[in-house]
């Protein structure tokens, strides 16, 4: 098949959150990302576009469509193509359950794309199942979201709601939520409940001062040098890790 | 002034390893980093190239020389520049010192740039002052490491030898030498001697053959859900958090 101008435009628009909305759907590249997307049952595949290098079996009940490597550049948003892109649907958003979780995510206004994905990759890696994001956080299906996440995006519950609200009810449900921010509490010489909601701040602004009053305790990674900040990601990965360090569960 | 045609010439060729190489010279750009490379003394200014909107003063003995923007965007590495762009000499290589730290990170081939220098910005927050890297570990100077640095690259004393002897030396000056590995020992039940060179392996093949022999002990960050893999980054600073909570010290 030779794909039309008009598919070719509907896939490359999907690069650009405003056509992913309006048609709901947005664009996974690369081998091992689609090879995983087969693997998984959480997000519905719109269609795989594939070149002769991507050799993984595509189910028959997922339309794919055979292209050349000229088209699959044409449709891809990376610079090096891989073998493979496919178009998947939004999930439906389902209500957040935190009774199950033990340790939650919670991320106000994280702006980079790069920086969300690797939030998500860690945040799997710890076994955390639960991410509550701001409105403002960076889109979830940005492309550069989805290939930093390595896959992750596919198993880590990703929840935009308003964070006044959700934090409060995290409270409700027996949660201590801990924010990281400069001026908190020394890292190594807190405790965590084994019921934490970790509320990480934007890049450049740290944790809304609207949230401020919600939060139980503040903690900070303490400096032994001069750089004036860790990127968010790093800090959320450090973080979890001493959580994890403590409260040994799998969830 | 107007930039002549072999001046962008040059400027822009230091986006390659190779004309670097051969001018002993590298690019730093924007205004947070070119001022802190005014205020450090540990690498030497070639030229300063700076549009009205940088706003620093430029001491007398530095050659600087206001070009407007346009002039700026032929010769910066930027998908936006930012006000100002710097030339900088290659530093004279030091002897490495071990015997004044406790904690050395070592870099077994960290092929990204962007890793690279996110590693360089954790370990100045964590006080790091000396990192080994192998010959093949991505190049310093390389624009993305100077970037994603944040400036750490000022303060962070780099070293690129063979890693093997380094090791060997490290071994010899009392470090015990710690590596990074899928099947190492529980992190968390591990305690780390004061004296401790960490090594990280590179992204795709972890830590080099050659160099297993020579590490005392391999740790591994445990790992509670589906992600296959830390970023490299990511690892160096959860495993440096963890050392400096069990070694409170300022280096």
């Amino acid at each position: 098949m030779s794909l039309s101008k008009n598919e070719i435009k509907l896939v490359k628009s999907l690069q650009i959150k405003k056509y992913r909305d309006l048609n709901r759907l947005f664009v996974v590249e690369g081998v091992k990302l689609v090879r995983e997307l087969l693997e998984q049952t959480h997000f519905k595949i719109d269609g795989v576009f594939y070149t002769k290098d991507f050799k993984e079996t595509i189910p028959n009940n997922i339309h794919s469509f055979e292209i050349n490597e000229s088209e699959l550049e044409r449709i891809s948003g990376l610079k090096s193509p891989n073998a493979v892109l496919a178009v998947v649907k939004y999930p439906a958003e389902a209500p957040v359950d935190f009774a199950e979780n033990n340790l939650v995510l919670v991320l106000d206004n994280v702006n980079d794309p790069g920086n969300l994905g690797t939030i998500i990759r860690t945040a799997d890696w710890f076994g955390v199942q639960q991410i509550i994001a701001s409105v403002a956080t960076v889109d979830l299906f940005n492309p550069k979201v989805i290939q930093a996440s390595m896959g992750a995006v596919y198993r880590v519950r990703f929840y935009r709601t308003n964070l006044t609200t959700a934090v409060q009810e995290l409270k409700a449900s027996g949660f201590e939520v801990v924010g990281a921010a400069l001026g908190g509490e020394n890292l190594y010489q807190n405790s965590f409940q084994k019921k934490t909601a970790l509320v990480m701040g934007s890049e450049s602004h740290g944790i809304s001062p609207e949230l401020v009053p919600y939060i139980s305790k503040m903690i900070l990674i303490p400096q032994f040098g001069e750089t004036e900040s860790l990127n968010v990601a790093m800090a959320s990965g450090i973080i979890l890790s001493h959580y994890k360090s403590e409260h040994n569960t799998s969830n």
